[in-house]
């Protein structure tokens, strides 16, 4: 994170496992004078999968060429999914957000302190309410009201939107619309969601009014990838807080917001910083 | 628990709440010459119920008619249900195990060392791998094995043996049978049982299996009170613990052993202690 | 926190325990047509010592009226130290602040959404920096520069401010100069402070690069309020955090941020809720 | 861990970092047809020490002969500290207990059920209380009194029959004696113990009272390396649990057992499984 640091590739792999990955990767970078600052593999024994995050500094200044060659490296001779990314790269990202706000504010703050190598580039909301704070924190605003009617229309024209600005990234931060299977599929990247339970519990609508009735002594929350099957998306982060018999569904709302916050920033921090492969419906998450 | 502090008092009461509950507890009580020692209170505005436990040390000698006369109080002047038990009650309870001995050792290690204050009176097991261990604490044993065909007349037999004891509660230590109704309703005290995941997730069978297909990043455990409704009874803790992509089906095993040993150890201390209370399938726990 | 609920009246109090204390408070206010909302009692048996948190509403209108003749109760005939405050009282509190900001930020926006019963006057900072984030909060700005030449000069300039605006806590967001004892004494308030270590572990200066040095495994954060010895005044809260080899100080920082705003929050907010009280250099909190 | 898993062998490597580490160590593996199960490094950068943790299958059946070759590497050629183990070793551990018992009981339990892969050879106590429970789990019991004028020759003993035994690893099951620098300096294996306190906080005696006393709202327990200054070696593992005003330094106790048993069971498990390098007093935890 230092200014000073040298800028470095990070490659995330996952591909049918053999022997000498290991030895094939790190032996590339080291053959063409790189130094690895850090190397993490696991290998999921029963589907016999390899993962890997590796992160180093190549010996040339042409990091994109680096990158390319490494790509086909092992793409082409180790026959693995592959991408590689650039330490100082500053993806665009979209915000997704309704009325409630606290994950809004939380994610826009964590940025301005630098906790986020990303560029906010524009927030979408549903409603108008955040207008003005997306504004002061320097990002454009768009106003996209959904109906049932009009849902597919306004998905169309959230894609169109993201797609003009380049965003790599869309998350959403308590926004409050079901994404159509067609959102996902069509608009170009991943997308991640915070859920206000700790999943598979409480799927679904009103998290805490559910926790309430069944009387759980935790409640969490779940950020996860989001898919064409609602919650059901591979799990990145889960967290928990204790509640007892004194506290209402307000209670749990209130103490809920904390876990989403820090839940949220965490996942979309670990995808901004390449930290994370998905295989299986599952995440591998090389923190 | 000093063996010095004198013998105390201790009620439960829940019931329609109306103005004056705390006043008349409280006041009755300091009316007879006792010294409070704990009152805690809870009412459920939406059902308007009030609860409370309250512990006292009686001026008179005679605990047992002072038990009595509150228990006259509270159920006919003030309409509550209410149960009273004295501080240095030792109660009988019956361990149910089956081969999986952790939960079970780790119960009659806290017992021994003074944890847990009650009888632990007999252990039943469907196997007889237990008996050594059960026998090297001093704590008989039966072997009832079950299996589908005699299942109801096995169950008759735990009862007749819990019975016979005078048992007041039954916990089952990884008994990996599930009791019927029949048992739930005729074996006359309540029943704990401690359930490997985080329920409403994963409730059934096998739940580290489903959570490690799942891909969870925290696995729970459940202590609740056992109801003719399976893995569905009020829930009494919960606790949890991180895994990653690391952690193979095993190793969420091995995590899971230590947070069911004192999740499970828990509960039923806090119900040897009388601090809890059911209602509506929820608890409220005095802790 | 329902704007429909009726006021409530919040007493807290301590003293010497006899018997009967549970059962004349209780009996005065139902015996004055009041109804009981929460009561908690605390006892410490080492210095017998009676504490209490009573929240009831008064059959009378007259709030203050009540308020008046209970403390007269308390005070002159059960010997307690007590305050009684109204549950729609919105104190004053001054926000002291430097130049790191995610503790400022957070309280502000926990107050905007609901989350702080109180009125946030005005903020003070030895450094200008944050003024245009305080004034977007409608919050008024006082830049008081400290140096260590006129440091009384500037404590007295802050105690007039908070005098002034008729303040009724101060709270430190990180406020990076230490509060003299002439500060203490003389501001007529508390104060509550955020250190960013479980205290007594680093106190002092840089406890990130304290923990870092010495190897930790979790890092904390404690609430506390503030007295004349540093870091030594009564604990209100703390929480931590798993570190581990990977994480430099840069690590410890940003993770201790999110231990820093939640462990402060709680504090203040419990302290606005008139849920602490405070003896022997500890705290009581009924939560 | 199944057992028809093929044996491996794990390095535990740390010297001065440079260019190519990775590679040399995952090329030398794969060239002799090994296959690499595990990599785990981490580079200290500011003292430039690169720490690595590698688990292979070697292609040849003769283990002792891979481990003697790749030792040779490290050693000789990459100028590193390095140990490997087989994963099929079981070193002998001695047990050192006073009369507190739950570290010991867990300890042994936690072996016999297959998660401690040791030989437990044999307990040392300066009381004789243990030996009944130390021989039901058929591991032999050494009554050696310690007194003031004696302590060099009981620990002369001891360090007699921990070297006689072949034992490689002495934990500290709650031993309540101060072993002096010279044991340390002449026992000839590593010393884990367990200090129920969050270490730095509380170090010494009595740390609960401590701890109560000051009035925190976590308690802690710390397993760490022994070295001759008292409480401060490198710290392996801590955790925490709240407390709050209710709990006296009894409850604080009972908590804590629960702490320092699964502290202390992680950090043996945790070097049984060659997990841990230590350096600059801290240590690096590859789990």
């Amino acid at each position: 994170m230092e200014s000073t640091a040298p800028v470095s590739l990070i490659a995330l792999l996952h591909g049918p496992d053999k022997p000498g990955l290991v030895a094939r990767t790190a032996g590339w970078i080291f053959g063409r004078g790189g130094n690895i600052l850090h190397a993490d593999q696991h290998r999921d024994a029963d589907a016999n999968i390899f993962f890997q995050r590796i992160e180093w500094v190549p010996a040339s200044d042409d990091l994109d060429k680096e990158a390319d060659m490494f790509t086909r490296l092992a793409r082409d001779e180790l026959g693995m999914d592959v991408s590689v990314a650039r330490s100082d790269a500053r993806p665009k990202i979209a915000v997704f957000v309704s009325k409630i706000e606290h994950c809004f504010h939380d994610l826009m703050l964590r940025w301005k302190a630098g906790e986020m190598p990303c560029e906010i580039a524009l927030t979408i909301s549903n409603h108008p309410d955040m207008q003005a704070a997306s504004e002061s924190y320097g990002v454009p605003f768009h106003h996209i009201p959904v109906s049932k009617e009009d849902k597919e229309k306004a998905e169309k024209e959230q894609i169109a939107i993201c797609r003009e600005a380049g965003v790599e990234l869309i998350v959403m931060a308590r926004y409050m619309q079901v994404l159509s299977d067609s959102f996902i599929e069509n608009c170009g990247c991943p997308v991640i969601n915070i859920h206000h339970s700790f999943l598979p519990a409480f799927a679904g609508a009103r998290p805490y009014e559910q926790a309430y009735k069944r009387g759980v002594k935790l409640i969490g929350a779940t950020a996860h990838y989001a898919t064409a099957h609602l919650d059901e998306g591979p799990i990145i982060q889960q967290d928990v807080a204790p509640v007892n018999h004194r506290h209402g569904v307000k209670d749990l709302m209130r103490k809920g917001r904390d876990l989403e916050k820090s839940v949220f920033a965490q996942a979309v921090r670990w995808h901004l910083e390449h930290r994370i492969l998905t295989f299986a419906n599952k995440t591998v998450v090389f923190d």
